[in-house]
């Protein structure tokens, strides 16, 4: 068992000169502070502050990263502490299921969650070796130990990875009642939330004359209408404006944006009021560009995160609940979909928009050219299956050539374990000064302008890309 | 003209400390037998164990890696010794087909048949240079009294290849004859069936009716049902296990795995039967299906090659038959291709499928992600125009991010070129070694690790995925 | 601000011995003239000989390259001197123009374009720095004093440059006066049209039918059929290749090429003549059908450039017309497009198709295999968005294990900017030294080898792919 204590050059380019480089491009963005403008961690966790749970429930039962890769090697959710809906047996021992997990660590060889892991173990927590049959109890232990300190409370933590700012993803009927919570605390954390419409935008999701119920009850509008609708969507975004929010998520399957007629919205809207969701795509399409509108007049970034088959396996989903690792990508398309939203206010100064794909082809081919043109576009950072050390690297190498560095967005983590975010951040980190540094080895790059790249990839690029209101001809 | 004796560090990385490292991890796998778990060759050849032909009845006119590259060039198929149709000339003297193949081998720089055929000549026939238009004549002799010596019969190379399993690649009404010489025979070497069901399953397929009706003959099962014709199928697959077959395969221009309705597909196949083969795509997908299922019954692993357009140019399979070069990939599609497999089985404990692409785009985006959850799938070696040395180690960097090593199958030669393989198992092992060895440089792996997996891929996991029982829960 | 002289290992790969090697590879390219067998210079630059216009117009306005990254970064088209056509303000003031790039350079960071204006600057212009806010000024004046000098003139560059051929794109109807001027003249330079035909084989371009007329009048063929119509268009094919013509060219937004019942072409041709044009999508692909037809007959080497949609912001085309840097790549599909053509001319002799695509995801897939096979293919170099320093090693990485060196065409510069010629080729050669220093260091080719193809690469590949007569059965 090799106890791989995190190296100080772990994920940098092998060639020594250019490792060299990388180390002297990474040390300038060492004492950063963390931009977390897209992320799933609950506010909850930073409002009530509770010590973690178990290692189980901390590390592996909730990570979906983590238990797909031990569910592709026969392992059966319940036995990772995943309940089915039938009430059969679980595991409810913690220790069972960090022992399980333990005994399949070197599944994990080659990937970011091995990455991620051993940093959080080694650097977040400090324990004194890694995961295997062998130390799984000690470790348990020792792991335990350290959730009951008080430096390792959630608080305590976030201020030791130095975030500046924790945006949250929150449906958009949420009560944000938690951020208020933490706004009114003496606690000076800066927690902001995301507003997150997808169940909303969808007609034939499951609950959906409900939720526009309960968003016409909140918003104090009649959703009875179309026009109602849009109303109320729009007191939301302000809600969520007034309580910090800079931005907006749509996780749609496709990057669909064609705008239909005013009167067929409506005509699919009340139609779904009337229990006849027909036309969800079309709406959800025609919803992202009115989405777009709005951002181009409130001034809250828009995120789109296409392209991606939820819940693979519906047995899945029924038996024990979405996010359970059975989303998949599938091939995705911008130039066309994107289209009639970038024809509508792709140069317009108010709006902001970050696309993400989970498919690389895109990269090179449509996102790059559409970035490197128009002003409104920002390429955010690899996504989910290529937020790692290779995909990180690939993603500079497709899109540099045609965006440059400044029509991305910097890193954005996005992830919902939140002792992941300093591990990611700082791969990223990594990954971008390796990229710098083959640059300037190869003489395409001067190693002061590698620096300052690297500094405004870490930190100046998200804080400039989310931001409410674009300066307009800047950069 | 370069005589590249096939140097220790050929296909290594060139940086020197990351070549020590792939240097070490490669020494783990020397001396590892060979699993040839799927193939084409043919087994008659084992059966025979006749001296091979002269060197351009072995290298150059059966290999449609090579004839093709000679053909782009302008070479006509008949120079090659490969007669058309129409009767016409072609060439009979080996010789002069040999000297046209060496004046023509700076056209194979950098191509993965250059690779192999250096490493056939070089180290398994061990002659004294490489091809030319200045050297043919002296190699031709060279070779041809090499293939003479008893040393260089397919039986004694399979012992001296260290070959521990070769699996052969058979129609499914193949009476396996050949096999059974070589199992009735006291030579030990071991050579398997696989059970190719493919023609069978197209209703549209050239003389489809008269092998539904060999099948039924073969099998004593009256085929004149598609109840009949099922267990016609399952009468085979049980003759193939019985002759030790591990696996089935299946080349479906798609991935499309769509089970129909029951009396729907019998109604295809009575119509089929009838002269009026309709609906043949979506009677393919629906046998993917079954054949899925009599997988998880049987344990025979499944395998499928979908996403090549077989003979592009109609007119060279007309006048010079299939298997001439002409079969080019498109574009492959698995997420939704395989979901109704996988809903079915793919969490099923008796299902092994592994599934290998044309389509690099499909390793990251779909494939990976799928293999990387559903327990019963494994993703196969690059396959065909991927099996290279920069294709190799493309595929390691996509998919291991999400997939992992141990969802994959290790190497997969699929060759029909009985000397090549030793060199492609080399070549496979020099890649993995190399992106192993990356790893370890960039503090990603241990060394202790790096090594373990690389006799995994080259050994254990090839192993483990071509068993025919699975064992749940286990790795 | 770094000033980065050119340095002479630029964009070679970093490892110092697989430097050293490429280096040894690029010196064997270094005196080789420049084959430049496809672009978009206008003949006029060199029949009229003026100086170049200040630097704004010489490097800002005109490049879309350079002035799509600015309209990113929110700087309006009119402050770049492009001219709205609804006549409102625009700056005409070069050297502010010159000011707001330079003060934009750090957005080229990792791009082309950075390249190559270095190269322009330092090496063909031999001014004394690069592009800031504060070098603005009296770098202007400092390239306006080189402009004005003898020897930046076109023809001196034209010398100076090497170039021994260079190919113009023309429409089919152009008189091809100034090509006639430049062979009319005592000057040496050789400088050739290319008959690009598109609008004519698109029923619905606008102007199609004046265009038609045109053409009628112009070759005396009456185009009021559409057997006239093909005759017209052999009558120009003629009188372009009498001018020096080696080639086509064809941007299509697919590679659809299937051919149309004679009377089915001819229908549609007599219903546009009527205003009526309908079909415009199978009439174009039908053509490039017919254009290979006659391609086979008269030896104009045919080149096919498709999947980029042109104007995907349309309001930009009518406010600035087109070539603004909003052209934006599709997914480009080959296998089946081309298959038609291919059936009927791929292994004909007479001709020569070169692919050019912008969708790398084809190369590995689909185009390698069909240029591995197909005599008539040949692969063009990486195109536009693709042709980077990175685009470059992907390029060789993905094509040549499967269509080796020999199937490609070697470089092909395709600029507009006559200034960049001889950065592009520098870049390419550096791209193919460093590819090939790879190989050499891996042991996959003997450096002998190596040196051989680069010069083949270079010289050779694109002299022997433009030729009018290819011999058949040579490499």
């Amino acid at each position: 068992m090799t106890v791989l204590k995190p190296h100080p050059d772990r994920a940098l380019p092998a060639d020594p000169a250019v490792r060299a480089l990388a180390r002297e491009i990474l040390a300038a963005t060492r004492d950063l502070p963390l931009l977390c403008m897209h992320g799933h961690v609950e506010a909850s966790l930073l409002a009530d502050d509770l010590p973690f749970d178990d290692p189980a429930r901390l590390f592996v039962t909730p990570d979906h990263y983590l238990t797909r890769m031990l569910i592709s090697q026969g392992v059966p959710m319940e036995a990772l502490g995943i309940p089915g809906r039938d009430g059969g047996w679980v595991e409810t021992d913690p220790r069972a299921i960090w022992r399980r997990f333990c005994e399949h660590w070197h599944v994990f060889r080659g990937t970011p969650t091995r990455f991620w892991l051993e940093y959080e173990l080694l650097e977040v927590l400090g324990v004194s070796g890694l995961p295997s049959a062998k130390t799984a109890d000690p470790l348990y232990d020792e792991i335990a130990a350290r959730l009951a300190e008080p430096g390792f409370r959630p608080r305590a933590l976030f201020e030791r990875f130095g975030i500046e700012v924790l945006a949250t993803t929150d449906p958009a009927i949420s009560p944000l009642a938690e951020h208020a919570r933490i706004r009114d605390d003496a606690w000076p954390g800066v927690v902001i939330p995301t507003f997150r419409p997808d169940s909303l935008l969808r007609l034939d999701a499951p609950g959906w004359r409900e939720e526009v119920a309960a968003l016409g009850e909140m918003t104090g509008v009649d959703t009875g209408s179309y026009a109602g609708f849009l109303d109320a969507l729009r007191a939301r975004r302000a809600a969520f404006a007034k309580a910090g929010a800079l931005a907006t998520d749509h996780g749609h399957a496709t990057a669909d944006t064609t705008p239909l007629p005013e009167a067929e919205a409506a005509r699919l809207y009340a139609d779904a009021l009337a229990g006849r969701p027909y036309g969800a795509d079309a709406f959800a399409g025609h919803m992202l560009h009115v989405m777009a509108g709005m951002s181009a007049e409130d001034g809250l970034v828009m995120q789109l995160h296409p392209g991606v088959l939820r819940d693979h396996d519906p047995a899945v989903r029924a038996a024990y609940g979405p996010d359970r690792g059975f989303d998949i990508p599938i091939a995705a398309e911008f130039t066309r979909s994107l289209r009639p939203l970038l024809e509508s206010y792709g140069r317009h100064p108010g709006l902001t928009l970050v696309v993400y794909t989970v498919d690389e082809t895109t990269y090179s081919r449509e996102l790059a050219p559409l970035a490197g043109v128009y002003p409104a576009l920002r390429l955010g950072a690899p996504w989910w299956y290529l937020d790692t050390p290779d995909g990180l690297r690939r993603y500079r190498e497709a899109v540099t050539d045609t965006a440059g560095f400044y029509n991305t967005t910097g890193f954005v983590d996005d992830t919902r374990a939140f002792l992941s975010i300093p591990a990611r951040h700082d791969l990223a980190r990594r990954a971008d000064a390796g990229h710098l540094a083959r640059l300037v080895a190869e003489h395409r790059l001067g190693l002061d302008e590698a620096i300052e790249t690297a500094v405004d990839l870490a930190y100046t690029l998200p804080k400039r890309t989310f931001t409410r209101s674009r300066p307009a001809g800047g950069q």
